[in-house]
């Protein structure tokens, strides 16, 4: 064991009073004076044209201050990746088309919330109606509706990696088969709403943005980019986020219209979205379309896989490309494959826009190959966890997307699930509608995606009163990452956490960090904070090694004091040595740090290339009851193994793990946005079902420390790795259970009630 | 001439438009939620014992959150210089003893101002009054009463410098002249009121600040030991503000009271100064009787000087041993002083505190001596400009404080001044109550005077859209830093100013900088600026290298194009290498920089020590027109030079040396608080007169440039210099214009009156 004093501790999340009192502020908690309120008209068709829209009665409301429309931008248009130009496909608030029901065509400001309404339902728009398509495999037949023009048959991105030969590969299999799974359209169901406040200063001509986001460095760019500013003219302040799950990483029309107002108006606008607005007009996860085929030997190895995927994306690409290049890496990141296909058909339909999730692409094809390995096991006679040990990839591997795995804890994940959940003596073996499968998963822990950089920055000041003060840039969202750098920074200056101050910065102040997305804040930052704090820890070491008469090689400090390692008690105290490099050598110890990690921009095309510096593996086994009378699933429990690489703060993990079993669950047994030709039927929490404390498992967590080589003291991100092994362990605990099988998510008690008759 | 681009430009102030439209914000403007309104109740006597406080029935009044006193208090003392512990002397709010009229007693938060109103009129406060001495001079005679039981006869500080020997220096003179001299007490009448708003964040412990101050971390610092916290527990926010002049570097009443009630009551409490508050509860110029005795050879070359100052430092001590200290510099900074003996007194009394005025008890000491040195010329019929210049200090001079002159523009200024003002054919020969009179000034660039340090920090950020940010502490109460440092930094980076950004920060993120005090800020804070941007420069330069295949020394950097020295077609853009690093190399440029100039802290018994890096000096010829009927003195045009190393901004120069002019005039002729029995008279506007528009003389300045060796770019700081020349000048030419001498500040028409009805 290594011998640290603040990683590896249960220590309380520094944030924990002020979130649990009340007092942590969140966008729209802030008023400004002369603030306004603001408000966007949506689209009450699928696909239409704008022929034209009136504003004029609006504009003439007392009390409202602008009404604008797509004309009254710089008309650029949205996207996320530079480097596919076709992408950049959305004006936010649109101009010529709608594309779904909810899109945004007009925006108000007026004095308060009421105006704001009046306001909105005084503009008169025009549409034509267009025929519009909604199921992504539907809208790449020929003839099907074309949502955008420079998009035939709605083919938003395609992409195609092939590694190997595929004729080889099922040539050299003795069992082959086919499935097709589908995965339907989630929300995030983050407590809260989209929200913005704006602040224009025409006198510098800055913008001031309270927004409720993961990304604030990426959203400044958004929103620079769609005013067609220099983005250091917009100012992103750090404040809380309820919640974002992936949410909240693009450019919505909340702060793109309370933007656009607030410039206009040269007044705050703030604009909160209603829970309909949230469940529509943001972002929700991909439904996808799997068709796999996959061969074996009958020994149980994988000799070639072949997917085709439909992600429907549907109004708008956002990171839909992404998401679909990384399904295509998830999907083949966790058992070898020697010969993979995978053609992933990002496609436009007529529903909302899809965007990132916690998974990014990796419960749906999870959800599809955890059965489809089950299945094959079947086939050969094999207990599920043999052939995924069997398969299972293991450190110094390079996956067909030319990911490499450096560490590797997920066989000793399996291995330890099946010993604590009593493996051996349940599957198979508890009838009555009882049943335990297993389902593993494999994560990035970053992911240089976007842009061909995944950095992070820090700033170090050693404060007078000896406090160590880390300036950074990170939205909180709920991962607890101040207490992470706590530790990280505490460990690597040799003090205890109490001295540390992790100042959450706004982007003017804070280096550079890509945001809080790909399960890379621990890595990505926590290596960055380092290498600022060996920065300053160094400037100091110099300082007391000439007070000390020593080489500074020759200095180490613990527990708060710096002293000399072949001679412990000469030294002094970490609070005292800053103070005498202050007051006898007038030096202010700063540090700054930078990390990008060593991975690799993937080609857009094929996928190939190593996105991740580390890659998180875990495995899960479930236990469910069925009621065989009703369909109801009752997941039971969930005994789940986590690859952390090191477990910063256990507690925090924990805790990570247990609120991704919940997640996982939503989405496999309750949550779906049902649409009825693209309107949404059920977008509140009165009609949209999430697990509450009544429903949810016993969850036991296992985490497993493999040391990564690149991670700060050996840790691995695992915020979204956790939320993926449920998601096939239920699925085959079903099949253990009563012998069917669903392959479209969410496992409603329907589709298993009609499973189960057509058994029978 | 240095070939530069943005040095010496007169670029527009960058905060300008901010400040001239109102959208500046200062602390009392702005308003947090469930925020309490503050007042404090204040002494009634000048010098009494607090017997009883009863605050019960103003804790009653409905609307009343907290009525503190001092009990409330961790009872620490404030003060500003560690190394004399007795002058932590004040508890700000009152436990034992009140010590001047408006002394703070008890303060209370409420939830408006009228019920603070109401609440302090309930508190019930017995007293027993105590004798009282208002006069330093009768302080300090036997039999006194006595303010503070640690001074006996009323001697907050003693310091003697005796600089050769005297004896010897008198012997050797040829005429020997004493004279008497007294400048009355001022105020600084900034326009913005002391104002405070302090938010306790009872979950985190924090308490966050935004209080008019030039001195974030110094205030931060006095705070936190009042409360007896960690000073990191503090942040103080960046805010404009209204003017300063000295006035605003120590922890007041305002933001001592706003803190304790905020923590009490755990909402945020704002706490504005009224008028009168401002005049009398914070500092105010410290008030000083000078007895100088100086010795010279017929030739006018000075042998000897001795003086005893009496300073008034009033109720408290504050910086008054400072202040004595740099007076005694001060007065032998400009000529040459081969015996030099300083007994400088800071005396106790029953006024209200002295503090730091711009100009830091020069103006007092050089409104006796450079009349003291006129008088002499005409002793031994010598011109007043030709005695400055034989006795005037030179590049490499050492004072007998041991400041060391590394540049000096004084002979230069003073021969600049004597030709454009027309001296040779003015002086002695105008008539009709018109005469001309010169006066100069020396001053130092920085102060290592209160901490054996006198640092200022900087982070540098690259922006990816090319900007330049600087993240800097400093507060702008007019100087137009932002503006300064821009064109410092646009020059170290070889860009254009717009690419520039001056973030002024809040202390939590920004690197510690003292403050803006000492003229310190363009030479401290301008070369941390610089040496954060060479960090960063170098690091981009070595990427440049590497892509243009030469070493990095091979490269330099001009109007915004990084390019080969010896070729110059080869190279590429600024923003473009930027880009290419951060795209190609990952690389995000950060930058840190420190700075603490090569001073040394002074010895407080004697005054020795080298405290400065650099001094500043200049000379003015002023003319005045004086009315003989009435007494009064028309200023009518002032000529002056300063040396101000180098013109960053030639037009701010211009600007504060206009200013200076200004705020000199009003000292000169109008302004002195008068007290009776403690109590001032004329504390508004209404009663205390200052310039106007209508009164203030045709200024003619003239930059020399000496480049000094440590200012950036050869700069020095000059805020505070040129608001000494006009002081000995005018009170000099009035003795050329009719003929008498004034020795006492303000040169009232009373004053001028009685002595010409005495000269008759």
């Amino acid at each position: 064991m290594d011998n640290y004093s603040s990683i590896g501790k249960r220590l309380p999340r520094v944030d924990g009073a002020a979130k649990a009192t009340g007092r942590a502020l969140y966008a729209g908690d802030i008023t400004l004076p002369h603030m306004l309120h603001g408000g966007i008209l949506r689209s009450p068709y699928p696909h239409a044209k704008i022929l034209t829209i009136d504003t004029t009665r609006a504009a003439r409301l007392p009390g409202v201050k602008a009404v604008l429309t797509g004309k009254d931008t710089a008309g650029k248009k949205s996207g996320v990746v530079p480097y596919i130009p076709s992408i950049y496909d959305d004006f936010i608030l649109q101009r010529e088309k709608v594309r779904y029901v909810g899109d945004a065509v007009a925006c108000v400001a007026a004095v308060d919330e009421d105006t704001v309404q009046e306001a909105l339902s005084l503009i008169k728009v025009e549409y034509e109606p267009l025929p519009a398509v909604f199921d992504p495999e539907k809208a790449y037949e020929p003839g099907a509706p074309q949502i955008h023009s420079h998009a035939e048959r709605n083919l938003c991105f395609p992409m195609l990696l092939v590694h190997g030969d595929m004729d080889v590969g099922f040539k050299a299999s003795d069992y082959i088969r086919e499935d097709r799974f589908e995965v339907a359209k989630k929300q995030h169901c983050f407590i809260e709403n989209y929200s913005s406040l704006t602040r224009y200063d025409a006198a510098s001509g800055g913008l001031t943005v309270w927004t409720a986001t993961q990304n604030p460095f990426l959203v400044r760019g958004y929103l620079a980019h769609m005013l067609d500013w220099p983005e250091s003219r917009v100012t992103l302040m750090n404040i809380s986020v309820g919640g974002s799950f992936g949410g909240k990483g693009m450019l919505n029309s909340d702060l793109f219209c309370s933007a656009l107002l607030s410039i206009r108006t040269e007044r705050p606008v703030r604009l909160v979205y209603t829970r309909e607005e949230s469940f529509l007009c943001g972002v929700q996860k991909h439904p996808m379309v799997f068709y796999i085929k996959v061969g074996a030997k009958k020994d149980g190895k994988i000799q070639a896989v072949d997917v085709t995927v439909f992600s429907n994306t549907g109004a708008y690409a956002g990171y839909g490309p992404s998401i679909t290049l990384c399904t295509c890496g998830f999907l083949s990141l966790t058992y070898r494959m020697p010969n993979y296909r995978f053609d992933g058909k990002t496609m436009y339909t007529n529903i909302p826009s899809g965007g990132p999730h916690r998974g990014f692409g990796n419960q749906q094809s999870r959800f599809a190959f955890e059965q489809v390995l089950d299945m094959l096991a079947e086939d050969l006679s094999m207990d599920p966890v043999d052939i995924r040990l069997k398969n299972a990839v293991v450190e110094g591997d390079i996956t067909p997307d030319g990911w490499k795995i450096t560490s590797c804890g997920l066989s000793e994940s399996l291995e330890r699930v099946r010993e604590r959940s009593g493996w051996k003596e349940k599957r198979g073996k508890l009838g009555n509608g009882h049943g335990v499968g297993v389902g593993c998963t494999g994560y990035i822990v970053g992911g240089r995606v976007f842009y061909n950089y995944d950095c992070a920055g820090a700033f170090v000041k050693f404060e007078d009163d000896g406090k160590v003060s880390l300036i950074v840039s990170s939205a909180d969202s709920g991962q607890g990452i101040e207490t992470t750098l706590t530790q990280i920074a505490a460990e690597e200056v040799g003090v205890s956490p109490e001295e540390i101050r992790i100042l959450l910065s706004d982007t003017d102040t804070a280096p550079r960090n890509m945001g809080a997305y790909a399960s890379r804040t621990t890595l990505c930052l926590g290596n960055a904070c380092r290498i600022a704090l060996k920065d300053a820890k160094e400037q100091l070491f110099n300082i007391v090694a000439e007070k000390l008469e020593v080489h500074p090689d020759a200095l180490e400090v613990k527990d708060g004091r710096i002293y000399v390692k072949a001679c412990p008690e000469k030294g002094l105290g970490f609070k005292e040595a800053v103070s005498f490099a202050k007051n006898e050598k007038g030096q202010h110890i700063l540090g700054k740090g930078y990390y990008d990690p060593p991975s690799e921009f993937p080609g857009y095309e094929d996928g190939k290339g190593n996105i991740s510096p580390a890659y998180s593996f875990g495995a899960g086994v479930a236990e469910v009851r069925v009621d065989t009378e009703t369909g109801s699933v009752e997941f039971l429990k969930e005994t789940q193994a986590q690859d952390v690489g090191r477990a910063i703060n256990p507690m925090q993990c924990e805790g990570q793990m247990e609120g991704a079993v919940i997640g996982a669950m939503g989405q496999l047994l309750y949550e779906e946005i049902v649409f009825e030709e693209g309107k949404a039927l059920n977008p509140s929490f009165q009609d949209y079902k999430i697990p509450t404390a009544m429903d949810i498992p016993e969850t036991e967590v296992i985490l497993v420390e493999t040391n990564d080589p690149e991670g700060p003291f050996g840790a691995k991100g695992m915020s979204e790795s956790p939320e993926i092994p449920p998601i096939g362990a239920v699925a085959n605990a079903l099949y253990d259970a009563v012998g069917v099988r669903i392959k479209s998510l969410p496992i409603t008690p329907e589709k298993v009630l009609r499973a189960l008759k057509k058994e029978k």
